[in-house]
């Protein structure tokens, strides 16, 4: 199956994106029959396509050189005419949208509406963009529906940390109580090496960067947000909890000093920041915060830039997975996934191997 | 969608997953659109059959009486007949063999030639029974092919804990190096049963009977071929690796002294009955035998009747499962689960919630 994709964002994970994708590619042929084709790369001031889709050289070439708009073949223009920038339905490829930006939170903007109108368009959506799921769930899963295309989005909840894909095919058929994780691969690393070197939140913070781990702006990471909203998904996705950000309670590790970490040491717990999501009854409550967990709990053994997950089910009782540790690689690699699946359920997946 | 689903096999499995599949039919059709209906369930003298299917009460009430030859409406003839227990395609529905009987390891018989005619018949299949899996593994995956049919197996690879459903679907794309993990529950009540409470294998093996894990006769189990054949099957489906159950090397558990445990414990080491699959070059090696781990892995971790994985993988790395305990609960809930993943793949799977 040819599978044509229009990449929006080609920041570090789109670009980790497209080197994945061409070096994966004769084992996505050969095991899935999928070749994928990158027919237009899209960023904030314009970007380049190909009507016949762009060379996968040219684009790995693309991927490790400097600023897109001052490459060769690069077209100025608004991202948001999607005329422009998305193939037309009688192309007749199988057409997937990757969405490797960022939106606002509140309003989604201008993810959202752009993500609502390739599905009318026909497009298959692959999303790593967080904030059209955020701010508007409900609507997204309609827009798809309605336009009858594949909605995925593992790559917007804890990425290489399979979540999505557990509550929805492994816990099929269950309901599920409670999920609580560590989902911020950024915060994670700065709580275990204030806890295990004894470093000031600062130096900690530091380091991260120094690793490429937090952005330049970490505010996401270290406010709570970013755990909320993934949490807040996962929660309207998996439990129908209806819930917007405003009704999460967040509080992110910005105020975590090491004597607060000393003090619980002694007490044989360890801090993370967990995002949960509890039923209770007809309600389901979220909350994000530094919470003091004991060192034999499995959420204590997610160190580093590690991720873990907890989700609590009627049929299956606890189910614990710990992996898929943050950055780049993982987004990208979450998002080739959703391809796979996206193009074997497309296909009439016949629930074999491969 | 109507579900029409013939059973075979009405010990503790079969009955567990009649009362389960009861008990969630209302959020089996309020959220996932599924009116399972059973027709006949079959056992190795005959069985029960109903032209329209069963009534629930019925089934409930065979599910919790004793053996089914002596209750009212048991017919007696040959299960392999198929003919007369299996619904005939011109009856409309979706048609599903839960097969969740034991068959020998060696041929696969009765199970495999069961499977593969039902297949032939427009079956989806589900099954709890190993041994066709174990005995020909690309033989069934083949017949489901030619018949185009869902062959499903989440039970017989480790049931509650989800083991084939994350290659598949979480790792999508991703090439698997290695699987390990702690696979056979009553084993490994064993062994944490003589760490613990320093009981000799015979105590435990007495305690593990009481509390129901083991059957009758635990051979599969303490000889480590129930392990043996849950890793292969794996190996088989997610690694390609084309093996039969002569090429695993096996050690079980029958030997292993308290004197072993508690010199390992001096050494920080706990033992485990470890299944593993490891790619080398293009070969994969299969072995299970107990194990030493140190304290702090996670398969030290995994406990009683729990189970637990670890897949490494190019794309994600390690990713750790631990959950899904044993027994019949688990094993019903993980055929469930297979019949809501096989509904939502035929009816075309939109790739949404639900």
């Amino acid at each position: 199956m040819q599978i044509a994709i229009s990449l929006y964002g080609f920041g570090n994970v789109g670009r980790e994106f497209v080197r994945l994708v061409d070096r994966k590619m004769p084992y996505l042929k050969s095991r899935h029959g999928i070749e994928p084709r990158v027919f237009s790369i899209v960023t904030r001031r314009g970007g380049i396509r190909a009507e016949s889709g762009i060379d996968w050289p040219v684009l790995v070439n693309l991927a490790n050189a400097g600023t897109l708009s001052e490459q060769e073949g690069f077209v100025g223009g608004d991202p948001e005419d999607l005329d422009s920038w998305l193939l037309p339905e009688e192309s007749g490829y199988v057409r997937v949208l990757v969405d490797a930006t960022w939106s606002d939170l509140v309003t989604g903007e201008p993810g959202l509406s752009r993500l609502k109108e390739a599905a009318r368009r026909g497009f298959h959506l692959v999303t790593l963009n967080k904030a059209p799921l955020v701010a508007d769930f409900d609507g997204m899963v309609q827009a798809a529906r309605d336009a009858r295309v594949r909605l995925k989005f593992s790559g917007a909840t804890a990425a290489g940390l399979p979540t999505i894909d557990t509550v929805r095919v492994s816990l099929a058929g269950a309901e599920v109580h409670s999920i609580e994780g560590v989902l911020n691969s950024t915060t994670n690393y700065i709580l275990t090496a204030m806890s295990d070197n004894a470093l000031p939140y600062e130096e900690a913070l530091r380091r991260s960067r120094a690793l490429g781990l937090a952005e330049t702006d970490p505010e996401r990471d270290v406010s709570g947000i970013d755990t909320a909203c993934k949490i807040l998904v996962l929660a309207n996705a998996a439990m129908g909890a209806r819930k917007r950000l405003s009704d999460v309670k967040v509080t992110g590790i910005t105020e975590v000093t090491p004597r607060q970490i000393a003090y619980w040491a002694v007490q044989g717990r360890t801090l993370r920041l967990v995002g949960r999501a509890v039923r209770t009854g007809d309600d389901v409550s979220i909350e994000v915060k530094p919470t003091p967990v004991p060192y034999r709990d499995f959420l204590a053994q997610v160190t580093g830039d590690g991720k873990g997950v907890r989700f609590t089910t009627d049929m299956f009782g606890e189910l614990t997975i710990v992996g898929g540790a943050g950055g780049p690689k993982a987004a990208a690699s979450s998002a080739l996934k959703d391809l796979v699946n996206l193009a074997r359920a497309i296909d009439g997946d016949q629930g074999l191997i491969p």
